[in-house]
Parts: C-alpha cells; sequence; structure tokens
C-alpha cells in the first residue's frame, strides 16, 4: 500500500508534514509506503534515520505548491506541478493507492473532483466528518461543506454513500440512516428537509431512521447523520469552536478529546474514483500521522469501488 | 408593570410555573403583578403565603389548556379559552403588559403572530436566542426556528430586528451584525447566505460586519448573528446537547453553566404586537423565574414600539 501525502500542506508544513509521515509509516507494514509529495530538499532537512520496522518514506519531487490564499481552480491550470495536483494524478495513474494532504482544502476538493472525476451516477461527492458518540461509538456526517445547496436527490444519495462507509470502513451490518433536521416529526424542517423525507422514508437503499435534531448528534442511535453541506459545516465547525472552549477552560476529559481534530486526521471525500482525503489546515504531526493511517483504511476498505458497484447497480 | 404566565406551560406545570412566578414576584417591584393564567384551584394549591416585598401574584383563571401533543392551529379555535391563548388575548387587549409560557411552543408562537398579529411592515418574526460569549458579553442569535427557510429579504429584517435588541435590550451602541457563513469570504455559503450578504454588505440600517463561521459564535465579536430557522435552530440545538454532554460528564464549569437555558430563561419572539417570550419545555422554577424577569425586562425596553418605528420609518 502506498498513501500520498501533500508534504507541502498545513500550517506547519512541511515540518509536521514529514514528522507526521514518520510516525504513520511507523505503524505500517514494511511493503507500505508513505509517498510524500514536495520540495525535495526542504523534505530531507526533516526527514530523521529510518531506524525502525515499518513503512518507507519516499519523495516526489514536486517544485511547487498551491498556497493557503491561492485560488483553488485557478491553481490547477497555473500550478500543475504543485505537490497537491501531482499527488492527484499519480494517484489517478495508479502509482498511489490514496492521497492525503492538510493544505489548501478548496485545491485538494479541486483536484478530487478535477483529476479523479466523481464515479460515475453520482451527482454530486461528498466530504464526510465524525461524530463522537457518548456510547463510545462513532458516527459520520455528510456533506461537511463541498455543497452547501444539496437538493433532495443529491441527500438521497448521501445517505446511500454514508451507509456504504459505515458498512465497509466501520463494518456496521444495516446502518441507521438519519436525515438532520429541526424536528422528529416528517412535516418538521425546511422545504428541504421536507422533501429529502419523502424520497428516503420507504427507501429499500438503505436503513432509514428518520429525522435527528442537533441536540442528540452525540447521544442518538444514528450512525450516519444526512445533511447539506451548509449545514453540516455549522455542525461541525459549532462543535470544534466549543471543543476549544473546553481547552480554553482547561477542562481535561476523555470523552471530549475525541472531538480534537487530531485524533482522526482528515476527512474522505466520497464520491470520487479514488480515496481522497483532506486535513485540517491547523495539522499538527499526530494530526497528519491519523489522517495517512486513515487514508490507509479507506484504502483497504476499498469504499470507492463499493460505491462504484453500487451506484451502478 | 404586569406580566402574563401560561401556568398550565411546561414540563411540571403548573408547579414548577406557580414556584417560578412567586420567585419573580419577589425580585419585581411593589407595583409589579405576575399574572398566572391557569386553573385556579391547581394554581392556588402550589401558591405559597406572600411573606415578602415586592409584586403580587394574580390568578386569571382558565378552564381549559394547550396539551403538548395538541395541534397549534387547531388548538387555537378548539381551545381558545386555554390559558397561552387567553393570556395572548389579554396581552392584546392591554390588560398585561407581557406573555410568557414554557408550554406547547407552536401554540406560543400561533398566537403571537395569531392574536398579537405582526408588526406592519415585518414580512416574518423571528425567535432569538442567547450566545454566552468567552469574553463575559452576551450575543443573540436569530432566528432560531420560526422561519427554516427564511430568504434575503426577512434575513436582512432580522439585522434590523437583532440590531434593534441588542441596542434597546443590551444597550450596545453600534452592536456588530454578523451574518452565520460556512467562510469568511463574500462568495462562500449556499446561494442564500451570498445573496443575504449582497444585500446586507452596504447596508445603512444595522452595522453589518461581515461573516461568521460557527466555530467563532462564542469567539468572535459579533453582537448579533442573523441566519434563518434551520441554521439557527441546529446551532441552538447543539450547543444543548454539548452543554448537556458536559453536565453528564460532571464536569463543572462557570462559563459553560451560561449556557444552561434555566439561567436565561426563555426566548422572545420579535416583530409582533407585543411582548412574547416562549421558554424550554422542561423548564424549572428557576427558568420560570428567569423567563417572566425577561419579559419585564423586555417590556421596559419598549422594543416592540422601538421596532414599530424604525420599521416605518
Amino acid at each position: 500500500m502506498r498513501i500520498g501525502l501533500d508534504a507541502m500542506g498545513g500550517d506547519f508544513a512541511p515540518k509536521a508534514a514529514v514528522e507526521g509521515a514518520q510516525q504513520a509509516a511507523k505503524e505500517l507494514g514494511t511493503t507500505d509506503s508513505v509517498v510524500l509529495f514536495g520540495d525535495e530538499d526542504q523534505l530531507r532537512a526533516f526527514m530523521q534515520p529510518e531506524d525502525y520496522q515499518g513503512g518507507k518514506l519516499e519523495i516526489v519531487h514536486t517544485p511547487e505548491y498551491v498556497g493557503m490564499g491561492d485560488h483553488p481552480t485557478k491553481a490547477i491550470s497555473h500550478k500543475p506541478n504543485s505537490s497537491i495536483f501531482k499527488g492527484f494524478r499519480h494517484l489517478k495513474a495508479g502509482e498511489i493507492d490514496a492521497f492525503a494532504g492538510a493544505g489548501n482544502t478548496g485545491a485538494m476538493l479541486v483536484g478530487a473532483v478535477y483529476i479523479l472525476n466523481q464515479i460515475p451516477g453520482i451527482i454530486r461527492p461528498a466530504i464526510t466528518s465524525i461524530l463522537p458518540k457518548i456510547d463510545g461509538s462513532t458516527g459520520i456526517i455528510l456533506d461537511v461543506g463541498l455543497n452547501p445547496d444539496a437538493k433532495p436527490d443529491v441527500l438521497y444519495q448521501y445517505a446511500i454513500l454514508g451507509s456504504l462507509y459505515a458498512i465497509h470502513v466501520f463494518g456496521i451490518e444495516k446502518p441507521k440512516i438519519a436525515l438532520l433536521n429541526i424536528g422528529a416529526e416528517e412535516e418538521k424542517g425546511n422545504i428541504n428537509t421536507q422533501a429529502a423525507f419523502r424520497t428516503m422514508k420507504d427507501s429499500i437503499d438503505f436503513n432509514f431512521t428518520g429525522n435527528i435534531e442537533a441536540n442528540e448528534l452525540f447521544t442518538g442511535n444514528a450512525d450516519v447523520v444526512i445533511c447539506d453541506g451548509f449545514a453540516g459545516n455549522i455542525v461541525l465547525k459549532e462543535a470544534e469552536g466549543i471543543y476549544n472552549l473546553i481547552k480554553n477552560q482547561g477542562i481535561s476529559n476523555a470523552y471530549f478529546e475525541r472531538f480534537n481534530y487530531e485524533n482522526y486526521g482528515g476527512s474522505p471525500i466520497l464520491g470520487v474514483n479514488g480515496i481522497a482525503v483532506v486535513g485540517h489546515g491547523m495539522s499538527s504531526p499526530l494530526a497528519i500521522k491519523n489522517m495517512i493511517l486513515h487514508a490507509g483504511e479507506m484504502y483497504r476498505s476499498n469504499l470507492d469501488s463499493k460505491i462504484r458497484t453500487t451506484i451502478n447497480q
């Protein structure tokens, strides 16, 4: 297994990226590699001797990189040899098995959609994030920002994507799929969620359990929560904001530590041809490590091919 | 000042309602009253001797009440003499100065809109809630559930309502108004927030400071956050859910205690003729007390007449 990393991506790159990659490599098998895309000289400066059993580090030199201020769609034509876009081309060519990056999120999404392309039949890809549940389990929520105006047909397909994720990545046999809404009853919500409920309620494509309200996200029994990218991004960022306040107040708590993005590392993009994982801009080495390992887990789940098969049934 | 209370409203009514009313009365002036709407015999059973300086308790007997399961718009015609609707009619007739209730939320909203009526020129009323800020200040957010599909013209008016609230209730001279969105830049968001941003950005009706993301709700410098009722309800309920988890984890923290709805008691309905405050169904006596005191504060601010004047300028 060869996992690509945008080693120039993230606020603390390339140092944090290289350190995180090396930590991940230690936990991988001896036939695995982490492939760093970035400026070779800069990367080598941070590499430590590989005095461990585990995966290897490799470097693919890229002479340029996409900055946080670069416009994503301009960057793909102006900086084709940047670490992000070269990484995605390597993934498309099968030279790596997954690609992860904590840099310019828009450029990561542009790379996923324009280089890997959407799986045929997918209306819109989605980004997922995790929901740390109080019972110890972990749910997912999608979309968390790729499609702020996802319509009922897109939401219906997100339910299929999320269900496949829960089955193949989490190993849940019959995942419970809920629609994020502002009331429990079918007639509650905005026009979009009301219509989405009607399309989902008799679905045989997934196990729909009805609406979920935001106060139940971490306590309810939903394995997968479906919403448009506007609502999902608000859910994600509010949780992040409150987690930061919990830390700010000096509170140390094992449950809330599961809200720390460092511990899950990144958000997969579902619905494209290939495994792509987007990380938080502020990623530490720990976050980078976990993002790489999660990308490996996604690759082993073979989720993109499972999605391709299911969507085209 | 005479503040009406639906004494049959809330999960622990009438006991919690009467106890809360009596606690509120102790903090009111000797010319003030709390007017309880409900079954007189039931209410008297919970009333304690008024052995204190302060406001009086009065009872307006109502032979019926709206249950939590009653359909709000049916209830207004089927149960006209219920505590909620009789209370609103007393408010409309000027026999009380404000009306608060923790019962069936839908019925409270129906009463506010169909008995008090919207202020002429108001497209849609809104419900507000508070944002406890880490710097010790308090922001507000609206709408938190009345209009899940609020369009840009409605959002623009919410900004006016929220600005007036911050000026006249909080005493902030030039409140900062922000639009809840999923990115800082103007072009970010869904179609609705993009359009709303364009209408707001050059406004001279309020002090627009741009977009705010959900991770900044409790740390950013916005006094008033504007959103549709769908997004606002999610923000409110997610905060409530995480507050419950903080309690569940046995964490005691003065800042997070400000998320406890008991401490602010209720959410005012802005844009109707009169002062109406909606409480949480699970309201304790403390929550009822604070809801009544907040209704009194709203009345003294004269906010509804300030709104009437501004909207019709």
